[in-house]
């Protein structure tokens, strides 16, 4: 039962090592005769044309890579990640493929490890996240000719082929719930400022602050729990608090909770909360967060059968995949009365004096 | 910038693409002129002694492999996994160690897929989880002399190396301290009970109620939200209700602290709960959960550490990590005062009815 080596069936075929390598590789070098010998051996011990002899000859490795810039620490606490890596997961094992994940610390390291992989023909294509404007992995991936897909915005992955739902169009469909609600004062507690779908988000949040005439502000967060309960605390200790908060991630949209009940504040009378991605956990907390909601797993999928089409050959282009959409839950409610931006009382108030 | 290939080497060096490939795995069939010729001419194009030759020579991949059974939709539910990642993935990123994932179906694609790695020399071990009593992977690996480590109890993983924290010890320091609170109608939430592990606790927590005269129970889930909130509400209906609940992870502890509020229970005031393991989640709801804590990252990068060692032929042993402790926090209390076993009640009342 031990894992039979070229040694082994050079031995049985009569030949050198050089020889089964040869054979196995399918290069000149060995007769015909010889190579039938040896790759007889090699069916009956068992020796596979080993994933090592077919990449020499330029087969395929049936892995994909997928680099992680961020701390490792911070993988552990948000389930979007891991939703991403089983949605990935259940496409990649249905074609026999495996993923490769390597922790890297910065954008120089990555490159290195992409041209790595590909120079060692480890990896037959790369899945790429968190893409930043500009990103140097994408002109690096471009020149190399890895086989890449990006998960995340278009207008951020150059000639690649990306995979993306739009985040304004959720947004808007938050916001404008909130707005209808009554709410007039909407506070953001986002990601890394530095993500392109942070700044798309941002950007978004600015544009419907405008046409719906709310007062808004956008605080950015390392996406960990404890930055945003920091961030939410800063939030509701300012004279004019928001009446509603939306998070990046359900992590801090967690925290905020904790911190609403901290401060005494309940959701939804005195706070609405909105979670954005949401998780089992959200339905779990009490109140149940409303969220927006979309398929991670499924965008996993969609990214994984996108990237084995490119490693195929075949033509590829952006994915638009469905955007996340409201689950309205017990965390959103009216803003409470005196938050509301009754025009009538200060107006009664006037005339009064006024008589 | 396009990655250099055998054949560019070999037009560069003027000779064959075989004796590239002899020269570059280190075998016979080229002078040693030749040989020379050829690696400065791979050196010069910035062809690296690649993954696949370095295979073939029986160099190591730098990968270590991590087959999961779980179906792939509960892993992003549950951050234990992830956090054990992202402890491994930082042991593995400091000695350029990759981690490949591949999900399977069962213990027999297992096998395969180990015995495939191997043979292709994909990966230079393997870390192994979820380790059941007979589990069949333990003495297929042994037989294959592929290089493993088994996360789990040393009694179930044969004379695999394993890293073990002890569930025993934490379970007993659980139990103890509700006692001492003063309950004596102690249930527990399990998880898949054909885990080893998973029969451990279960074997302790058993022992403990003979030990300590309690009513205890424990009923198996498949450690989703779901199951461990439908777990929670058949033991809240029970005319002789549990006073305290211990849960086998985090998300089912959350889901049960959700059911006891849908059933109008007060925590800790008519219920405690405690959680295993902790993750930030826990922190983060209200009441803050007590939780059996461990550094399950640290656990993840002690495993790969042990992994590293083996791989490197080292003398590797059974590895004993820290075992989880109780961190207290606001879902313990005392029992309600009507749930209390007062002694004195009774007999006080038999007292009077004598007289």
């Amino acid at each position: 039962m031990k894992r039979p080596t070229i040694a082994d069936v050079a031995k049985a075929a009569g030949v050198s090592k050089g020889a089964v390598s040869y054979a196995l590789n399918g290069q000149p070098g060995v007769s015909d005769t010889t190579r039938r010998r040896i790759l007889a051996a090699a069916e009956t011990l068992g020796f596979r044309a080993n994933s090592a002899a077919r990449a020499l000859a330029g087969a395929p490795s049936n892995v994909v890579g997928l680099t992680l810039h961020r701390p490792a620490k911070t993988l552990g606490v948000e389930p979007f990640f891991m939703e991403l890596v089983s949605g990935l997961e259940a496409e990649l094992s249905t074609h026999s493929y495996a993923l490769l994940l390597q922790m890297v610390s910065g954008s120089d390291q990555e490159i290195a490890v992409y041209q790595r992989w590909w120079s060692d023909r480890s990896v037959d294509g790369v899945l790429v996240c968190d893409v930043r404007d500009g990103d140097p992995r994408i002109e690096a991936l471009t020149r190399m000719g890895l086989p890449a897909v990006v998960i995340g915005p278009p207008a951020a992955s150059g000639t690649l082929a990306s995979i993306w739902s739009d985040d304004g169009v959720s947004l808007v469909e938050a916001v404008e719930y909130l707005a209808a609600l009554g709410h007039r004062r909407i506070a953001r507690v986002g990601g890394l400022p530095e993500l392109s779908h942070t700044a798309i988000r941002t950007q978004t949040f600015t544009r419907l602050a405008e046409q719906l005439q709310l007062q808004t502000v956008t605080v950015c967060t390392d996406y960990t729990g404890e930055d945003g309960a920091r961030a939410t605390r800063r939030l509701l200790s300012s004279p004019q608090r928001p009446t509603a908060l939306i998070y990046d991630n359900d992590i801090m949209a967690i925290a905020g909770l904790a911190v609403a009940a901290e401060m005494g504040l309940t959701v939804p009378a005195d706070l609405s909360i909105i979670a954005w991605d949401d998780s089992p956990i959200c339905r779990l907390v009490h109140p149940p967060l409303t969220a927006l909601t979309r398929d991670i797993s499924a965008y996993g999928t969609h990214a994984a059968r996108l990237l084995l089409a490119a490693i195929d050959g075949k033509p590829v282009t952006d994915v638009h995949d469905e955007p996340a959409h409201l689950s309205p839950r017990g965390s959103t409610a009216a803003p409470p009365a005196d938050a509301q931006p009754s025009r009538q009382a200060p107006r009664r108030r006037a005339t009064r004096q006024a008589a």
